[in-house]
């Protein structure tokens, strides 16, 4: 996380989550002397580095002579999201999960993608399953280096992804669309439902498009987290394309 | 399972797994008789049909008149392979599993290879998962409707695909080839190896093609039923197309 308002943010509201502060040695003005007195107030430790280290930690984002460590495995907030929203690597590719109650396969979801380069991950705080150590032991690290974002009501995040240019596209099994039929070049936000139930209904009609996997067999529909990953790979295999 | 041969093999070979035989009305001659004696010897009921009703059941398949059920959810021998082998739908696509010793992992790879047309999954005797209630349960019904065949060895059974005109496709995380860059249009065998492990050396050698999926984040393999799920359905893409 980085850039003067960024840092200075999540040092007032959420000092405790930040490990280090990490600030470029010729840098000095009142608003880093600002987040020298925050980090300072919140006994979060210092570093000073040179120009390119800090571009290099922030893969050369617009970092303004500041960035922080945060705890890893540490949910991120809705403000937080809102905070690190002009940082996130362009094309978006964001993943909701509306309601997997399975710790195995929340697990297996974030591992793919983490693998898929998927900046954050939305999970609606009163329907997903709890980030345990059965989830985090399938997610293979994955819990642990991804942005995962608990939100309150998905819808509500949802139609503000819409308003900052990001594609909806959800998962349906009745859905006319096929699933290769997405264009998921552009900014896009993949929501897929829970185990057996699929997407609710306001999630749903919230979806600018729906898609579809074809199901060529006996069976109805695929494991939620397989059909995660297809999902995240098409988009990797468009994007590479 | 249909044809004159194969259906007078499986009544001589293993007449407990056959339900009913299925016999065209007006076909009687030397080989059908036969077929009778031997269904009438394992006590197995035959009920006669017209043709379009078999053309049906069959799925327009070379029948000589003459199909059987098999029950469900038993695992084919690899006899019964060979014996069903010109009768399987084109292009095939096939899967082998080599050692996925989860059984949720190894169910959620069967639900996914029924979702995806597969007409017949290889497991190594030696080295597989139990199709315990678990696997079963997280197959969804497709332990039951898959071709399941138990192979003694592997790299042998692969070596006789090729010999069949199929493609051996394994999955390698350090492989050049990208997973999309494989043309899996042709009848091709998809060959995933177990948990953590991948591929055998001797199983990997004898492929045709290996294809990695990248790793985009921190972790550095998929979930072994997710990545089966996504080249499953890569194969599915590129045949609709």
């Amino acid at each position: 996380m980085f850039g003067i308002h960024a840092v200075e943010a999540v040092l007032r509201s959420d000092a405790q989550r930040v490990r280090r502060v990490f600030v470029q040695t010729d840098r000095r003005d009142a608003r880093m002397n600002a987040i020298l007195e925050l980090a300072a107030a919140a006994n979060v430790p210092v570093e000073n580095c040179e120009r390119p280290r800090l571009d290099r930690m922030t893969h050369n984002g617009r970092h303004q002579g500041v960035m922080v460590e945060t705890a890893p495995g540490e949910l991120g907030s809705e403000k937080e999201l809102e905070l690190r929203w002009p940082t996130l690597p362009q094309p978006l590719l964001l993943l909701a999960l509306d309601g997997v109650m399975d710790p195995r396969n929340l697990g297996a979801c974030l591992r793919s993608a983490d693998a898929a380069g998927v900046s954050v991950v939305l999970l609606p705080k009163s329907r997903t399953a709890p980030l345990s150590e059965v989830a985090r032991k399938s997610a293979s690290g994955a819990a642990e280096s991804l942005f995962i974002v608990l939100v309150s009501n998905l819808v509500r995040r949802l139609e503000w992804l819409k308003r900052q240019g990001v594609w909806v596209v959800g998962a349906a099994g009745d859905a006319a669309d096929s699933w290769q039929a997405a264009d998921l070049k552009q900014p896009t936000v993949l929501v897929l439902g829970g185990e057996g139930k699929g997407l609710r209904d306001l999630t749903r009609r919230t979806c600018d498009q729906l898609v579809s996997l074809p199901m060529k067999g006996a069976v109805s529909s695929l494991n939620v987290s397989v059909a995660t990953g297809i999902l995240l790979f098409e988009a990797v295999r468009q994007r590479s394309g």
